[in-house]
């Protein structure tokens, strides 16, 4: 599989392929029908062919390449960004001036407010005038046109993906009131391809833990967003979110609970109403439903497909009722590497599901 | 290993041991150094040594025995009943007249309503006069006395164990008010010992679902003994509670997070305060408090130790604070057997600890 | 995603979808570019779309029929059986008259010998003229000819694969002699879709056995067709297969150990010409050789990839030296569906890595 | 939990107790009827509380200490060390000295061949007087006698001890001939409690592979013993040990399968009483024999339980019979730590199951 000149296609670059969210756009590239992966840059592993890092693939025909961003993103239409936070934050100046479409996986671009960067980073943002808006924020669901118009997409966070995808709805129809909990859990493959004590199997394969408790990164993205929501619905609600992380004993995947206050006199179908019809014209959401089937890694792993299913309690006593709703993907793939190449189909013109429409493996 | 004569010692009993639930009686019943394991008895295996079912032991010198209740009951201070739910609620009038203690770890006596028996049980209970108190609640560290003077005591749930220590110290304090929202994963040895759908190992070793969506059948028994709490504490305080069970891919094992709404007066101090006072002089669980180590399953499999942490938001701008509670035991120890045989410590005036406070194993 | 007509592409059934080899069969040819998914039926599951049973699938726009052979026949190229073995084997009247190309995926038509199809499968065959030649053995890299003329193919077991690829070429070159040592450790997906006790997760999920101790009833299908690469090598030596099968705690995934004895005199260039020369011109086995990568599961689950990796020890003191290699593959992928694909690639005269050659996921 | 002075106890150090064989060392020192743990030292963690490492212990009123050997040693009855290879060697010197009787858990002291000990670890032994037969092989199923008279035993590895058990007995028997094949597959807590590229949980949860193939260090071990079992039956056979270690996605546990050839003229009787005689008075080990249970991990993790099958083939055409020999046990346990305290209770005249004899938990 050598990677000929394919004139027809468009032509992407992965800037920093030798983690996880590096192997998932590479193997998505490669397969892609109107993309060629021309080149993958990185700052370590340089010289090695792709495989010799990534197992999983083979003859790729393509070496990691130790270049500065602007070789990297010469004569290419698009560029990945797989780098870690803090990283792609300091190339901004070099991404400015590039003629190809960016878009940047880490949380660097993802935020409005620099107060927020350094809370949740740990450092200033060393160029906040990129928290200015020129960055668009890279959920389809949300902004399918303004991703299909943008030069640079910030893709978001994997729990920020799951729980958003759960809330958004519920944000923009002015339902999202009242304190809002979510617990989450992720398997491994979130904490990136290097070992480490929280990913060390003897304790991993064995434990159930929270994690960053009510602290995560991925919050102030999802209240931005929340919030993005709301205007586009022409409503305001006063609403908290509290988010728990929780590290679980699988790969790949994340579950996330969320539970919302409903008044008394929000039906069942209201809330059915509301799902289904922002979710109607999705592509890769399974609006499951109350009483039918739940969301569950098992059904989404190594796919873009998000399983979305809810419970409301009977009026409670409180003057409420409790909903809960669960979502479920793939961490890695609508939560990472294949949501920036759902961005990368609308800001190229194809078809949104082109090349990343595959079903999960069963089991 | 045969089983002497050991007149110093108690006898015990186990009736319906060859799950897992049994197969735990057993072994600590086994190693107890004050408690003999007289016989155990079955409706399948009959006539099998018990190690032929639990194939981590050796040389018990037992083979599991069809013999009526009473049978099993004869010559032994206590009795513990490992059956289904709703089958041990069908020898109600055969352990009426027992002199033998007994502990029972069904469902089937650890509720006072009649109405919540059959709403979460799907059935009339056969003889619900069972429910009118008769039966001790056997949470040690609510109810150590009560229990150490009973003769009928019924064990706790394993989702319920878990739930209930985060919760009591909040309901005695006067501190659980509006909805409470929960999230507890568990283990797959907690669906028993028989294969089936929801344990089959290729879909449960990648998979994180939620199921009995705020519905599962341990939910009033947790409401039951908040109510008791409060109680306790002099205190009526209007909650809500609201359950969603989860499965997780790992064999043993719960962790619970609880969110409980907190006034925004109330400080880290008082929250502090109310943990360690309630469980100071408890013999199994650990309180690690806000800031320090959080609960892990690892940390607890295998034992009869409960991690207990937890962490408190900023004021955020509806009034309150969020308060999260993590607890994690072990669902077949602390959450099953191992509890059963605390009640038996304290009903038979023994140590409360004999024979059940080893470490987990690490890892 | 409907299935409309495509009339320039070829059309394909699968009988008895409703099984992992089934979601495999199903998932591959839905995203197959030269030929489309007709039908799928069964016996369980009737009238219920695919995805209400392959929870990874998502608007298949098929649903499970129960109809006769010949009517799922009815129109299409290719037929697969995806049937339990001794089920299979009564459809053989019904499979003589059809027009469609058959591929079979259970242990049926593998053998050519009803002595030893009563040895290992327990009955004697229904129809023991089909183990007369007219199935073709589904291998590709030693039949690849053959599989292209075939109207009926067997395909391969998915121990069978993994050992074969590892010996074949050591039979063909004269270099298979004596005692034939296996030991080879499965994934849980290969025990099938329905839980029982071997899969229960509590007790997989921590385990390591052997079963079926140098008993496996894939054992006379590498006998067989090692015998038939020696006749294509124009060699006859004396061996003894002896295969362990182990069951591991992951869900897909096999990994096979062979242990051959050589002379003193074979050289490590020797072993190496072998293997590279069988494989050359190989669509999917991966040779890694002496000293280099290792084969490894992680490296190719979900893929049709091969991995094959060996060593060779120095000269014992027996007079011999000691090879061992060691092979790794997707037990449905190319030890089920997938190598079903590539025969029927083959069989249609499309490119053999048509429509399968994705990597695996990268972890 | 505290540690008062138990005057009627024996005393017992262990030097480098942060790893697991460490926590595994303090587990069952803590537990043990006879015996009290003095002190724990370490070179990292110093000052810290046992249970903020081992996270599974609670008030052990003992914290790490970075003390000499000798004072360690000082006054202790028994002093385990617990250090990595090549760092217990160094200690040579420190050791001879002391009046405690010393146990070691590292490779240092294991072998009779200094051209091994470089060969097998890297280096040359800093003090190879000591691999003069001061040291004790600590097996006790060969070496119960020799251990309790001993004052130096170096305790084996978990492969060796795997291994070992199934083949010690037929080399005292006369039956170990021509080249022996071993795959034995191990659990991740093998590798030790720092997280490395091997143990990263997304990879190893996913993944079988064979690592140090035919080269693992255990292996001059393993032969050194076979001679001595040899010796002991007054026997001399020509054997070749070629031994695959595998990595498998489990924290604990060593499966090993042992390829043995027999001559035709060995009857299924024969080798039945060579196992059973061998291990008639052994401790731990459960002879399971042909045909009835298999060794599995399962039924032993855990626990200082061994459990030893295996099956013999039918003459196989090739002048013999295939014995092959599975044994399964904790690698932690009667591969490490639990072995060593084995060892302990026969040098202090203690009963050799004292406070080591627990079931494994089931499940």
């Amino acid at each position: 599989m050598t990677r000929p000149d394919q004139p027809s296609k468009f032509k992407a670059a992965v800037v920093g392929g030798t983690g996880y969210g590096g192997a998932e756009l590479i193997r998505m590239l490669l397969a892609h029908p109107s993309v060629a992966l021309a080149r993958v840059s990185s700052i370590d592993q340089v010289g090695q062919p792709l495989e010799s890092v990534h197992l999983s693939m083979t003859d790729t025909g393509l070496t990691f390449e130790e270049i500065p961003l602007a070789d990297a993103a010469d004569g290419v239409d698009v560029v990945f960004l797989g780098l870690p936070h803090k990283v792609s934050s300091t190339l901004a100046p070099e991404i400015e001036p590039l003629d190809a479409k960016v878009i940047d996986l880490s949380g660097d671009f993802r935020l409005r407010s620099v107060e927020d960067y350094k809370t949740y980073y740990g450092e200033d943002h060393p160029h906040p005038e990129h928290l200015d808006g020129r960055w668009q924020f890279g959920l389809p669901e949300l902004y399918r046109d303004e991703i299909a118009q943008a030069r640079r997409v910030s893709s978001p966070g994997c729990f920020a993906t799951t729980i958003m995808l759960a809330l958004v709805p519920l944000a923009q129809a002015g339902l999202l009131k009242g304190p809002v909990q979510v617990v989450a859990s992720t398997g491994s493959s979130g904490s990136g391809a290097y070992a480490k004590a929280g990913t060390h199997h003897p304790i991993r394969v064995n434990n159930l833990k929270s994690y960053k408790h009510l602290n995560h990164q991925h919050t102030p993205e999802i209240r931005r967003i929340l919030g993005e929501a709301m205007e586009r619905g022409g409503v305001k609600t006063d609403y908290a979110l509290h988010f728990m992380p929780r590290s679980a004993p699988l790969a790949r995947g994340i579950l996330s609970t969320s539970f919302v206050r409903l008044e008394d006199s929000v039906t069942d179908e209201q809330i059915d109403e509301v799902f289904r019809s922002f979710y109607s014209d999705s592509a890769f959401v399974r609006v499951h439903g109350a009483g039918s089937r739940t969301a569950e890694v098992v059904a989404i792993k190594g796919s873009m497909w998000v399983d979305l299913s809810w419970v409301i309690s009977e009026p409670d006593g409180l003057g409420g009722r409790q909903l809960a709703i669960d979502t479920a993907l793939d961490n890695l793939v609508k939560g990472g590497a294949g949501q920036a190449v759902q961005s990368m189909n609308l800001m190229l013109g194809l078809p949104e599901r082109e090349g990343i429409d595959a079903p999960a493996m069963w089991p």
